[in-house]
């Protein structure tokens, strides 16, 4: 098979029927046909995948290996999507578990624009650790948000984003919110020497999502935040080819990740959509990825691959301030640590909080 | 509470812990911050929602209904997403189970354009249940799909669509495919005095899929199919209050339902966000939607509700030929069956299977 995609299922079904059900995924992925109703050679040589193997991991779940052709594809980021999970996303007893794509595939993803490099010389750190915080919470005014913001350019914080709630709302319009804290960040960074940047959140429909980068762009935003399993891969796709250059970071709301592992979707299919930096909620704090999970993240963005820049980590979802030390030694140094509740929850501390946050990170591999 | 948004969440946990999870849900989807943290008079008056109930329902299992201010949506389609399920997506212990919206939600979501009495006068069958089929399997020549449609109308299908997997693919491009299959509907119409009408899929990244519509609507296409939570629910609600005057089928695709409500994820939001019909798994074929949730997603899509019409329900996946007269006993009337693989698997016969599958549901009410 030319260009095959190498998709890993793991199935919650007896051993005995592993075989069967990985033949009705396989079918039921491109031509969705039973294999009897396929009767054209095209089809047959071109379309239809095959099974690489099938194991069984543990009791009642086997693990299958199946390659289907990227020509199933049409080189559509969106339609790749169908290919890994269409219709067997509907069927309870399918966890899409992993994915290895040819290199042929990043003719048609862009892979982060700006990429590990990119994003460290955008806030001038070129190998320490990164911070990043959230401005919130939603019904603050823009001008209110803009003081946070400045309060944390000058603890040290590296990237300051909205937080992902953060619409284009009546007490608090998208463009007021980015002209402010933009600029307010911009006299930050040169008070203080920083190079921190600020990160708005895209979202709503299409017109308004273009119109929102343009804004952005228009007054000197350097990235954005996007959720990409809410308003779709492949718009963030899109905008990483075609936008202007900026950092986008990907957030993973609305993922609803149990059937897919996070690792695929939080790490490597918003890598290969075009995050700059994916965050997704660390172990140990308020979400349930696994250690072992978020060891696999890390890698999946980290690790080199043909035709794609890396993307940073980013732990989020209530890291505590006790744990930033051990974070960072299970991360290392390409990473950006995301604090928000617990720093918001210092009160009139909270610059001083934030101001010993930045220390020990930037002080950890110094 | 100004314009409430009820919202039923199932959580699996213990009993004595429901009420710490719902507020910490409560929380979580709008400020993301402890209470301790919201220190602000107009986020604790105007975004902070309330709990309105907690009940167990069964052994582990809690029941949890909350409003949220429609004011936390800033009115837009995403957002509405986000306060919905954006980060408790990622809590396996949280399943979204229903949504009630206030009538001024309908300022912003645009329900379908057509509704069911549009389809219904799109295909002249003013009463009886309609019939679709699809366009497969991927791999096939845009001519020859174009006679599997002429065959199809000359069966009596009503809406004949493209799989959902057929994309732009070098071996049967989206215009080349959208041109002939309109036209050889066309002429079977005028031949057989019929009033079929095809559904292209239109998939891709946003440009494409822009194209894509413009395209078939200069060539003279009434209807597309659309895979929103592939490609975003806000894209669809765009498309359905801003594109031509088409009607949209919502197809599942990519949309893992197990961690929310499939008579809400297929049902009520496709209906919301502007589907004129909503494809989804019919119990007892080959994916696993019951027999109750099948009913209340019926029910979802057309039942009354100001500012939305009705959409139609398809159940499709896999229903028997055998089956059709259960399957219209169940859903009445205003409904559209989809036939696929059950009229493939005939080979040589299809087109005289197709014939019985149309006479037969014409004839159900007549």
């Amino acid at each position: 098979m030319k260009d095959p995609i190498r998709i890993t299922y793991r199935l919650s079904c007896p051993k005995e029927e592993a075989e069967a059900r990985a033949e009705a995924i396989l079918l039921e992925q491109t031509v969705e046909l039973p294999r009897a109703a396929v009767r054209n050679r095209f089809v047959e040589r071109n379309i239809l995948g095959k099974i690489e193997s099938i194991q069984q991991v543990d009791e009642g779940l086997s693990e299958v290996i199946m390659n289907q052709p990227l020509a199933a594809t049409g080189n559509n980021s969106a339609q790749l999507l169908n290919v890994l999970f269409g219709n067997v996303s509907l069927q309870p007893d399918v966890m899409l578990y992993d994915v290895e794509l040819p290199e042929a595939a990043a003719q048609f993803l862009p892979g982060p624009a700006l990429g590990t490099k990119g994003v460290r010389q955008l806030v001038g750190a070129e190998e320490r650790p990164m911070t990043m915080t959230a401005l919130k919470p939603m019904g603050l005014k823009p001008s209110e948000l803009a003081d946070l913001a400045t309060s944390f350019v000058e603890s040290g914080i590296d990237i300051i984003k909205d937080d992902h709630g953060l619409a284009d709302h009546d007490f608090c319009p998208y463009m007021d919110r980015v002209a402010y804290v933009q600029e307010a960040v911009v006299k930050a960074n040169e008070r203080t020497g920083m190079n921190a940047i600020y990160a708005p959140n895209v979202i709503g429909s299409l017109m308004e999502m273009l119109q929102q980068i343009s804004f952005a762009a228009e007054v000197g935003v350097k990235a954005i935040m996007f959720e990409p399993m809410l308003t779709g891969l492949p718009m963030m796709a899109e905008i990483a080819s075609a936008g202007p250059r900026m950092a986008i970071l990907g957030h993973p709301a609305f993922g609803g990740a149990t059937r897919m592992a996070p690792e695929l979707m939080n790490g490597k299919l918003f890598r290969w959509y075009g995050a700059d930096a994916a965050i997704f909620p660390n172990f140990g704090g308020r979400f349930t990825y696994t250690e072992d999970e978020c060891h696999r993240l890390a890698q999946a963005v980290r690790e080199p691959m043909t035709g794609f820049k890396t993307c940073l980590p980013v732990p989020a979802g209530g890291i505590a301030f006790d744990r930033v030390d051990e974070v960072l030694d299970f991360y290392g140094r390409d990473v950006i640590l995301l604090m928000g509740g617990s720093l918001y929850i210092a009160g009139e501390d909270m610059p001083a909080r934030a101001k010993e946050f930045t220390d020990r990170v930037r002080a950890k591999f110094a």
